[in-house]
């Protein structure tokens, strides 16, 4: 069996290869830099939202990202009708639930997308996975206030009861299918300085979704992936904006070989 | 008392320890630039225009955002329902009637707006103010077409009229809470050349009035670190597309005692 | 007659001068880009899509922009709406049908704007162009499966058809009204890495639009200055992102006298 770092190559490697169609319904925020960085990397980004067409482009997609960053009605509906479509049809999709915990409606919604769809990943922020749970009477707020480690159980109890990977993403990121655990320690403090780094991280396992089988090792690969961008960026740049520009610059010029050397996956 | 350029000192630094949210109900085309540019200058950024979830986020932020850039039926409603909450809670809230004037439906909707609201302070160019008085015969077109000195009477009257503060922005910001006027001459020509750049203005206001009580000290004071930022931008970039990821790192690595230094705000 | 070369410097200086008034309704994820384009090349970009606003903004601009990336059926309505107005009052209008062909909703929707407007110029990949023929059973998919070369017959019957101009774009660029044809080989290989870069063009075409009353000419020289950019910008960059940053800078930066020089049109 190869270590993560080889399928971490071999995944970058395929995706070069195979250049797979995601299929994006996003939020307003981050729908530039997301295709910008799946373009960048490699693959071959669409976005689209309506319930006109979403499962059309589902039948056309290799995976499925949903993001509620933005939501609103119309938009959750065409969530839901491309994730059954995806379900139905065994592509891969991943949830990102943004900000579930700080409303009520961003919490119910993700719940219903979770319930409605089969995922093969969720990914968030400690205190978005632990508002997933049925009592989450301590997650407030929009930004994370608590730590990987807290999260870690409920992700292990999420995995299991809805049968997926989940992944939460901090200065270590977690991953887990339930039983296996693997930690990505690659990174840079600068991403959380830039909008949509955690919807960038989603659509990127997205991407890795379409040419590996194994959910969380795509995920754990995908993050170490974008982590190593991460550093690579911070090389470069040490403000903000030259930093996004960094690193979209860094997911194009990564190589598998030296994703290989530079992936930090723990088990 | 302390003079304007210590107070802008004092705001931005307060507002790097308190990292305030700010809730913005925005349009398509700047929410990216916006999100970065609250993000690089400290403040936490979230954008939310579902009218099933406005009012809950805005009891979590602390100023809100209403900028009518991209506007249409369902989202002028979500303004006003968010605005309304604002009202309520006493939060500040800051208005961008982007382009009223220009059309029928953005003026209505911009007076719609102030008067089912507790505003804290409204930018605009001068056309855009202009057009928000009762009778504006000469104002027509998306740009502005006439002088922030022609604009100068017609903010007092209207900040008057609503207990508010009026920042009209131009070669030099002029900033009137009906009695008070302050001037602001900080800025670069180059800030013209890329899109959103007054609807950054007044997201950095809104991040200001979250850590200043007196709206219009905070909007004169943001328009000084907003401006002493493009100034700083021109320095690294002379072309629209470098200039603007410089402008996002000025506004991270302007420190407080440079803005102090560089603020140019007179009475 | 001047030749080609000379009409495209000469469309670049008379839209710095004029300052076009475009009005785009396009899609959600360029809507940025499109709009800083706009503004670094010397145009004056507006985003306006509501069914109240649409028909009152078009009486301002110079040309409309029509842009399927992101439809859904609002926006398709408003689209019409703002195209029969322009139609009505003789302004050029540019529809990108992004994505037509790969679902039968985008394919429906392009033609229906196709039938009941007056296109000036019709902008796309050879795969969206050969999806508005009325058999087009061999098209399929998001990205261009087919070349240049097979798609200009299809476009030549499209433009008679219709009355109007057929841009294809690829590594050579084709355009035509049916009698006349012109090929455009500007361009750099890198514009295929980042997003919208066929959005980009369509709205380059339409600030072209607005200083040419040969839409032909104006498709044709636009392209050029485009792709001239996009080959300025590889001098500079040579990953996405700093490359997406400095062909914004050289759409700015391009003279009308280096444009002549460096514009590629054949007939």
């Amino acid at each position: 069996m190869k270590n993560l770092a080889a399928h971490a190559a071999q995944n970058l490697a395929a995706l070069r290869e195979k250049r797979p169609l995601i299929h994006n319904i996003t939020n307003y925020v981050v729908m530039n830099y997301t295709a910008n960085a799946l373009l960048a990397m490699g693959a071959s980004p669409v976005m689209a939202h309506s319930p006109d067409e979403v499962e059309d482009m589902v039948v056309l997609a290799n995976a499925l990202v949903i993001n509620i960053g933005t939501l609103s009605g119309t938009w959750v509906g065409a969530m839901i009708a491309a994730g059954k479509k995806a379900s139905e049809l065994g592509k891969p999709i991943i949830l990102d639930p943004v900000g579930s915990g700080a409303t009520a409606y961003r919490t119910q919604s993700s719940k219903k997308i979770i319930q409605e769809t089969t995922l093969s990943v969720i990914r968030g922020n400690a205190s978005e996975i632990l508002s997933l749970m049925d009592k989450d009477a301590k997650t407030k707020g929009v930004d994370s206030g608590c730590s990987v480690t807290d999260a870690a159980d409920a992700a292990k109890q999420i995995a299991r009861q809805f049968n997926t990977t989940v992944a939460i993403t901090g200065q270590t990121d977690f991953v887990t299918d339930g039983e296996r655990v693997f930690s990505i320690s690659n990174g840079h403090s600068m991403m959380a300085n830039i909008t949509g780094t955690g919807c960038t991280a989603t659509a990127i396992i997205g991407a890795f979704l379409a040419v590996d089988s194994d959910p969380a090792r795509a995920a754990a690969t995908a993050l170490a992936f974008f982590g190593l961008a991460g550093e690579v960026a911070a090389q470069k740049a040490s403000a903000p904006g030259s930093y996004m520009i960094a690193l979209l610059d860094a997911l194009y010029t990564i190589t598998p070989n030296q994703l290989e050397i530079g992936s930090k996956i723990g088990n």
